[in-house]
């Protein structure tokens, strides 16, 4: 039992400290000592068996920051002491199509995420709210030295699951005007992506109280209520991209008639169905796409995208002892962004 | 009284003759002696008032082919005795950023469809039901020498149709893998492009009946019946593109898992709504698009394409007076693959 972490039993989802074992650092291996984790809506999913796949207990975390501790005698990248990030997957077979391109979060033969997974072995896999973990190398990512792990936790999910659609769907060009609908730890990420990228970017949000932060705080160009039909209408054909970061379903058509012809609508949220009119898509050949994460390549590329542009996630540091309230919170959409765990100074 | 049509007076949908005058040759007008016109869905849609906006009489026709028979003093592209085109748009603003790149279906002022819109005049646009038409040039495609108007009035709507999205979303690199749902006007279309591109083709079909043509006559390479689970099963996530060109209800959920990750589905008819899991579009990060007909640019080129590869869309060529029952024999999908009144030698 060489690892504290803190786990959901039931389905309460209320956490509590557990121990338990990692496995032993293999040769392609790198064990790390956690700092940091971020706190996403996937460990209030899973630790309250909302999927109804939970393995309890459950040990919730997939925006791991860290220092290496230990190295098996194959590996390449990293040595003791560097700074370094697990995301939301551990394996995949790395040897289909989408591995060899850098794609293992598509890996032929499913990739094994970071917990509540069942691994090679049998044992289901724990996540960041824990002391330490041993991941094969090829899923690890280097944190530049000078960025912050606790900002770097929040990357690992939150930060690449917008920065994907957003550049595989050119949502970088400089000059295009950008919608985010949605201002949690995904969508105040795509704002200041937007903004590094050169964008004009609108928040749309279904609560006015987030508007003096998004122009002032997050940069924002614009901030439209999205229940104001006349602000809403004032919109209408004028962006050239959409990333849709809510939680909750929402109606498409609204948004979709927001979309300039030809424009591209990205969803990274989860609502229990997609359902709009063809019209809203046809009529101005429009794009709906969705995303999940992303490839091991594209993650190391918006890490150092954000060290270089010194993009940095607000968050919000926690004690792990504060972890099921903030979860709660997370629910209710109290958080401004995202809820770091500092791992190191309170497991 | 210059002109003889057909008309639905009402929306029984019968047709019948019907005199009236087309507008004087404006200076940069031709007027063309209609040899042949296709017949779409749309043609049922307003005949029979399926949206509640028909302007009765209503002279249905969008894919139209003729010979040109005067010009204005400004016309520059068309001479008397010119074969000549006209699709499902004949007028738009000519000024806005979309009509200046070749994308007038898009304009911002709206484009003035062929027949059953209310012109600037507020006489209602009739169509190719008739024996002539008066057009602005630019709304007028260039038929070459050597291709049979018969054959060129199916490309002017149910060509371009499928052209456009398969152009735009890169359906034309050779060896990916494109899937076709539904084998009428459009779908049979999508086929010969897709072998024309150099694509591996499946047809997915509801019914077995079109096996043995989709592949001996069209040329797929597959026909799968997509109430088969066994064989769906069987081409999960190996397809990179799907246009569906089906024009009744169906789930999009299974199509939508034939796609690899990234793949791209292209919708261009008009179910009464859109309805999927984001599942099947975030976990592989695939891409659902909506196209309608194309810009005159697109629409040029890809009756140009037509006529190099030898392109031609299976007709099935009708007197007029068959009309009211080629439009009866298209809702029950009775049609391999597309009726073209021949004009010339029955109004």
């Amino acid at each position: 039992m060489d690892c504290l972490g803190w786990a959901a039993k039931d389905r309460s989802g209320v956490l509590s400290p557990y121990k338990f074992k990692r496995r032993p650092v293999g040769s392609d291996d790198i064990s790390i000592k956690i700092t940091h984790c971020g706190v996403c809506h996937a460990d209030v999913v899973w630790t309250r068996n909302l999927l109804g796949n939970s393995n309890y207990p459950v040990v919730p975390g997939h925006e791991i920051a860290g220092i290496v501790k230990e190295v098996g005698s194959n590996v390449q990248r990293f040595k003791v002491g560097d700074p370094v990030g697990v995301g939301t997957y551990i394996n995949s077979c790395r040897d289909c199509e989408y591995c060899n391109d850098g794609w293992e979060v598509h890996c032929e033969k499913g990739t094994l995420f970071t917990f509540n997974a069942i691994d090679a072995d049998g044992t289901v896999t724990k996540g960041g709210y824990s002391s330490s973990i041993v991941v094969h190398e090829r899923y690890c990512f280097k944190i530049p030295s000078d960025y912050p792990l606790a900002s770097a936790a929040p990357l690992l999910c939150a930060g690449v699951t917008v920065y994907t659609p957003m550049v595989l769907h050119n949502m970088n060009q400089p000059g295009k005007s950008l919608g985010v609908i949605g201002l949690g730890g995904l969508g105040h990420m795509a704002v200041k992506f937007g903004k590094a990228f050169g964008l004009n970017v609108t928040v749309l949000s279904t609560s006015i109280s987030k508007k003096e932060e998004a122009l002032n705080l997050l940069g924002a160009d614009k901030f439209v209520v999205s229940s104001d039909h006349r602000q809403m209408r004032s919109l209408s054909r004028s962006l050239d991209f959409i990333i849709d970061t809510a939680s909750g379903n929402h109606p498409f058509d609204p948004y979709l008639s927001l979309l300039r012809p030809a424009g591209v609508y990205a969803l990274v949220g989860f609502p229990s169905e997609i359902r709009f009119s063809p019209g809203s898509l046809n009529l101005g050949m429009r794009t709906f796409t969705g995303s999940v994460t992303g490839g091991t390549k594209i993650i190391q590329e918006m890490i150092d995208f954000c060290a270089a542009q010194k993009i940095y996630p607000q968050i919000e540091v926690i004690p792990i002892q504060y972890a099921t309230e903030a979860l709660e919170r997370l629910v209710k959409r109290d958080v401004k962004y995202r809820f770091v765990i500092d791992i190191e100074n309170s497991l």
